[in-house]
């Protein structure tokens, strides 16, 4: 490992693992790095739930860039979170928080910079960084994501770093990381292109902080993205189509840079953009995933910028064998940028969206499950609504074979407002919200994107406008009746509540 | 008023207002420059208005910078708008729109550029323009105000000019107007301070577009702000302890720039910035009113950037005394710039949010009375709380003798979202929800603003949490009931229900 560690001073901070998780104490707050469950660290998480394996009692509040779901799981079973900000992704940490035993401080990840810089959340003990090298100067290579890790370092009060020596050496130099700073010393973030390179490619750290350097050989867990199954092809296939029609409007048919997700309907998106007629595509992700990189190593990708990359056995294969073309391609850039009003604006970004539900009127539930449960939470999705060129909301219009329909006549939590939300895309079509009064965007969502509830949410619609109308027509005493019938009957059918009653 | 255009070619437009209104006929799309209330065009407004009470039979698609409230009432009255786009301020108008007799597209300011460019409200066929003068290469300088008028003269296919005499020429020089483009031709908004200019003092025209110009002599119609009240006060010196505590975490008690919106509570807290100890106060508004105007004269503010100036008798006057201090200060800015992301996240601005009602969580309805019946729009009140450095809600607890509790287990209409609301302030206290998850935002809320109806909430809140949990406790059932109550009663107050039942 020392080879990694150009920087004498900070070399003499090597230590062994469960020294430095000493340094971590009942009540503190910690911060890690990580983003979108890539690039975190793990032999010091590893350590501290060995310690609660061996009866010690303790737990810390955690902050990370965004949701680092094997950590979260790990900390979840072993009780170890008091609080925990801004976004999960555990089934495990989900029921804890839901059950009220984490403090959950769910937040957006543009508005973290300004909360961190206001000392929002305390003051942050800790900071544990996943690193590829530090070089000569004392600065920190990242591995797979940067996400906040800057601000971690800049405000911990003790930073531990863990160089994992399996994380392909052929990340370097990939990443690219902007201080965006705050008013009133802030200057327009110089960035016109998407794989322009603005900032540098490491995080400068105070190394008196630096306490301990661990080593640490463990890949990220990834999970497997399933194949697409019909209803994702079919909703891709309608946003092809829209695309198409889109684009033939511009000079030259320019596409303009694409947000995708993560999972199999973004895998779906990302492949068809193989078969597609589009050319010189950009992407500008939180995260790319093994679908984004065939793509960029298949030459269609002119420009990716990303807070991390999924680092499937399969990634890092490509990333050894197409080097060139994907260090050309790929820049992997912090959160300040990645999730920054200023430039998801400034690209003028089609942004692919995802949810739970959605309301006849184009409102967004992307985080609680009736409303009340929360599944990982809101994460960068509604900042990128609100400030893309063209906001698409892509779900299937039923789950659960069909016992939830994800049209509803008022979603039961709101993280992205009907304003933000331009086109509904479902299996069964296209709502293009453009230009339409609210009236008109409730029929174009039932008529274009729903199915088996399409006549049970026109009866529902029609008697809001005739019973109390108004510009925006809710039946109020009957707006989440759906989701109460569900609870009651496993449906929002409303035949099965007719056939209880027979 | 021919010395005011200076363009010879131009000056062969001159014509009377009739004809030149006879160039807007049924059916047609007419953009109408203007912005909150401010600088809109007036003299073929009121000549379409004499046609349709003369006998003519004929409605027009109003689209406009932002709200014209004057032009809404006059036309709501005399029936003559079809389709109205992006918001409005008229009680007249509004009933129209909650009968659905005017299709209302309302929509977000920053997204309007976007919007227009992708041609979402069909053809322009005229756009009407208030100007100050028109310079000798052929500019536009306009008046009270700028909003969208470069886009609509850039998309209209003719123009109509109105030149009012009756405006202050000392409004010449102190417009900004700077085109932001769309990707790929787009570069950082090149703004680093409040009253830095970056762009023209005017709008350019392509002057074959243009088919008439015409003369006006009549001054915007402005709306008295009410003396603030006691609750007013209360909300106003909340604030101020709150703003003095939170400057002086920072270096020489920085105050960052404020966004106030209009009415006697934005007065309030204006004015009280006069006896307050913060200097060098800055301004980043839709529009200033008269309280805005008499702090710049009084010498308290460092910088100004506006949308618009409210152009009451008494500002008109401070215009001509305080010409110098007023010009050096204020900036009056187009749309793209004073509601756009970019700008209002670089400023870290402290934005100051009202609305109708607000829930436990921190979410806001800022437009829709009941759910159902909207008042004016969202404007631009979201896209602010979103990208504001420190976003406050100001509102009084309660409204109606008591009857209506503003604050509510959910807000019938969502706005703007709790992740994008810091701080709740009310006659009775503040809640700052920074670093606090779901259940203690609630608590904070009830706790410190709510008054009469603190024990109902708290009641409600922890059946919600007892009954149904999650990370954000609702009682689906029953989250709407207050609403209902008080269609019903009159009240949203339980004990009215329980009088009712003895």
């Amino acid at each position: 490992m020392k080879n990694k560690i150009e920087n004498l001073q900070l070399r003499s901070k090597i230590a062994n693992v469960e020294e430095a998780a000493l340094l971590i104490k009942d009540g503190m707050t910690v911060a890690m790095g990580g983003y979108t469950s890539s690039g975190y660290p793990k032999v010091i998480a590893n350590e501290l739930a060995k310690r609660k394996m061996n009866g010690e009692t303790f737990k810390v509040n955690l902050i990370t860039g965004s949701n680092i779901g094997p950590i979260d799981t790990l900390f979840a079973k072993l009780d170890l979170v008091n609080r925990r900000v801004p976004m999960i992704e555990s089934k495990d940490m989900a029921m804890l928080i839901n059950k009220g035993k984490v403090n959950y401080i769910e937040q957006q990840m543009n508005k973290m910079p300004q909360l961190l810089h206001s000392n929002s959340f305390g003051k942050i003990d800790v900071a544990i960084i996943e690193a590829l090298k530090i070089t000569k100067e004392g600065n920190i290579v990242p591995t797979s994501s940067v996400g906040m890790i800057q601000h971690f370092v800049n405000l911990a009060e003790s930073v531990i770093i863990e160089i994992n020596v399996s994380q392909p050496e052929e990340l370097e130099g990939m990443h690219d990381i902007y201080n965006v700073g705050f008013y009133p010393n802030r200057n327009p973030i110089p960035i016109t292109s998407i794989n322009e390179r603005i900032g540098e490619p490491f995080i400068r750290v105070n190394p008196d902080k630096v306490q301990f350097i661990v080593k640490s050989e463990i890949l990220d867990t990834t999970s497997k993205i399933a194949e697409p199954d019909d209803t994702s092809n079919l909703i891709s296939s309608h946003l092809f189509n829209f695309l198409e029609l889109e684009t033939s409007k511009n000079k030259n048919k320019y596409l303009p840079p694409i947000q995708t997700g993560f999972g199999n309907l973004a895998s779906a998106i990302v492949r068809s953009f193989e078969k597609s007629s589009f050319k010189d595509i950009e992407f500008f992700c939180g995260i790319l995933q093994e679908s984004n990189m065939e793509l960029i190593t298949k030459g269609k990708v002119k420009a990716a910028s990303t807070g991390s990359i999924h680092m499937t056995p399969k990634v890092i294969d490509m990333l050894k064998q197409n080097k060139q073309i994907i260090k050309e391609t790929v820049v992997l850039r912090n959160n300040d940028v990645t999730n920054n009003s200023e430039v998801i604006n400034r690209f003028g970004l089609i942004s692919l969206i995802s949810g739970i539900e959605v309301d006849i009127y184009g409102n967004v539930n992307s985080s609680h499950i009736g409303g009340t449960r929360v599944v990982n939470g809101l994460g960068g999705g509604a900042n990128f609504a609100q400030n893309a060129g063209l906001s698409i909301m892509l779900l299937p219009s039923e789950t659960k074979d069909g016992d939830i329909s994800t049209i509803v006549p008022m979603v039961t939590h709101h993280d992205i407002g009907e304003h933000d939300i331009d086109v509904v895309i479902t299996e069964n079509g296209v709502a293009d919200l453009r230009g339409k009064s609210d009236v008109e965007k409730a029929y174009s969502i039932i008529n274009n994107c729903a199915n088996t509830y399409k006549e049970q949410l026109l009866d529902y619609f029609k008697r809001a406008v005739t019973k109390v109308g108004g510009h925006h027509p809710q039946l109020l005493s009957e707006v989440f009746s759906w989701h109460q019938r569900l609870k009651e009957t496993g449906s929002m059918k409303q035949n099965q509540i007719f056939n209880n009653h027979y």
